[in-house]
């Protein structure tokens, strides 16, 4: 058993708001994050599968398959996008990097399970200071 | 005489979109920068100064200095908000990152003119791959 | 559940010096980090916690609250400071990176708890090279 | 308890190729990575051990001991080395990043032991897009 | 007038050696890079060029046609290929960073003469501890 | 001609501290960088030089040869040492960065200048925010 991580990275605009508070309550929540007119990052996300070695090939999952189905799935419907408006797996959802995380997981995961793997962490940076993990539970 | 660089961040949506343009030019010449519905960056800022060395203090120019005329008449206007939008000195700018580096090369050459040093370089990074460097001509 | 880090930063000085050993020994173990007049590091902090996710905000922890605690517990007294001298939490205490991440955990533990959140993991890196974590137990 | 990482890098060559198959299929599973001529890579490495927190030493485990360690027995093995061809612990082994990582772990594990703490992870970076993790079992 | 620069990357094989030297001379000079079996390399590839902002677009060079260029003749060529028998332009050239950033130049210097915009400099690091870049004379 | 960079890298503590001045004005002038008990930083050091490229070796110089002369005259007397107290280049002198640089230059430049190449640059990171560039005038 062995675990293996592809990075992807996407560019979104995104801003967090609660439409159910004041504007004050919004403003003392969330500051400089609920700007009206949105803001912005570049994500860097790692998806973590394991999974056994196969003797054939060496590898445990094809990171060109793991790769493929992260982009079709997740990175094409995410980058230069707005997190809040565009992606129809955020719809209804706040796009704190918790949430984008566990949409994300959500996601991947019948696809990964596809892979003869099993899908172990998505990991999200919004900043270099910023990341959470998501392990599906 | 020796050159001293400050580096700070900002995080921001913007959209790369000429109105004199139909959509469908937008859509060749942006691809998908030109998103109507935004998307953002953490962008980072390197500002390079040079100067002599004082020899009292060792120092051609006090980075804390640099580094508060930086966030308050840069990062601050320009974190977590929208480039098009929201930043004075950007008004009617397309914010392609050559734009905004030589829009913030403007802002703080007349504050850095007071430090007793000379502003040399704005380099700008939109992304890890991609960066502007303005030597104000 | 999902797991939220943060990183902070604080330069210091220290050295690693057993007063009961003679200087062969000291050096003999040690090395060059025992040179009594001190060296020092840009010490990258990364404090993992981990929590429920709140409908209301999207937040597991809100940043802003954890970033403010880890400055005024651990940073704002780590950072450009003598971490055998200066530190009131780490008096007599040898100052490897395993006795800095636990100490800053100790001291970190009953403020994290106030957050509706648990502290999971202190993750303390001395160099690009060499990091220590530890988990509480 | 605590953990504590060692980071040390090699530079070697390598490809994947497996002489059981036509080359039609190992083109389609290895793609570029089966180029008969080889390509390279900067592998970084990490290795984690686990141990208690020594009281004279403030050490867990001596980070000059461990380095010499996995210098002696692997780093000065595969720097500058083709994983193919050069090195004695990979004969007859795919080296794949699983399979490099796996047999790292192999040859460190008697080694570490001999050092009052736990081998806890061998990570293994083959770009700064992808890595794996071998945990022993 | 403005210099914009995009990173590309490729990773390779290749050796350091000379056919008309001693192996001893080889040895001494090239150490461990004259590794008959090859060794390798994850390389970084920073091309700048300068240019005018256009006023309706903001850009000096769309980055889009200056990172197809670089793909098409140099990272394409290069990447998973063994630099001292697989790549055209590299026959007879001995390998070295200088070496290859100078080739590099030389391909790509028509192509970018055909955006309107000038070639100013190939940086290509090795190692995150060995770079080069070349001006062109 | 090109320019070939070398990075190497040092650990040491110091202070910024003016004998001449009342405490209140050093701490006016270098706040924190004051404290009398020391502080620290992990230093990168990249030095440039320029050459023309031999067409035996495809070098413009033995990075070998270079590494040895910077380890040798600067990083085996600045690492893990008192910048202010145990460094015979650097008596008398402001530990700035600045004045560090300058005073690195100084001791590199006979011995590059044996190398049949000219030093470039001297640039020097304090921390990942904040580097200076020496270029001999």
């Amino acid at each position: 058993m062995i675990h293996i991580t592809r990075r992807e990275h996407f560019n979104a605009a995104h801003k967090l708001h609660n439409a159910n508070w004041s504007e004050e309550k919004n403003n003392e929540i969330f500051g400089k994050c609920s700007n009206p007119n949105w803001h912005g990052h570049n994500y860097l996300l790692y998806v973590t599968v394991k999974g056994n070695v196969n003797s054939d090939t060496g590898y445990s999952v094809n990171l060109k398959d793991l790769s493929l189905i992260i982009r079709k799935h997740i990175t094409d419907k995410l980058d230069h996008k707005n997190l809040n408006l565009d992606v129809d797996f955020m719809k209804g959802i706040m796009p704190s990097t918790e949430n984008v995380a566990i949409a994300i997981w959500k996601e991947l995961l019948p696809h990964v399970n596809n892979l003869d793997c099993k899908l172990h962490c998505v990991k999200l940076f919004e900043t270099e200071n910023n990341y959470v993990e998501y392990f599906g539970e």
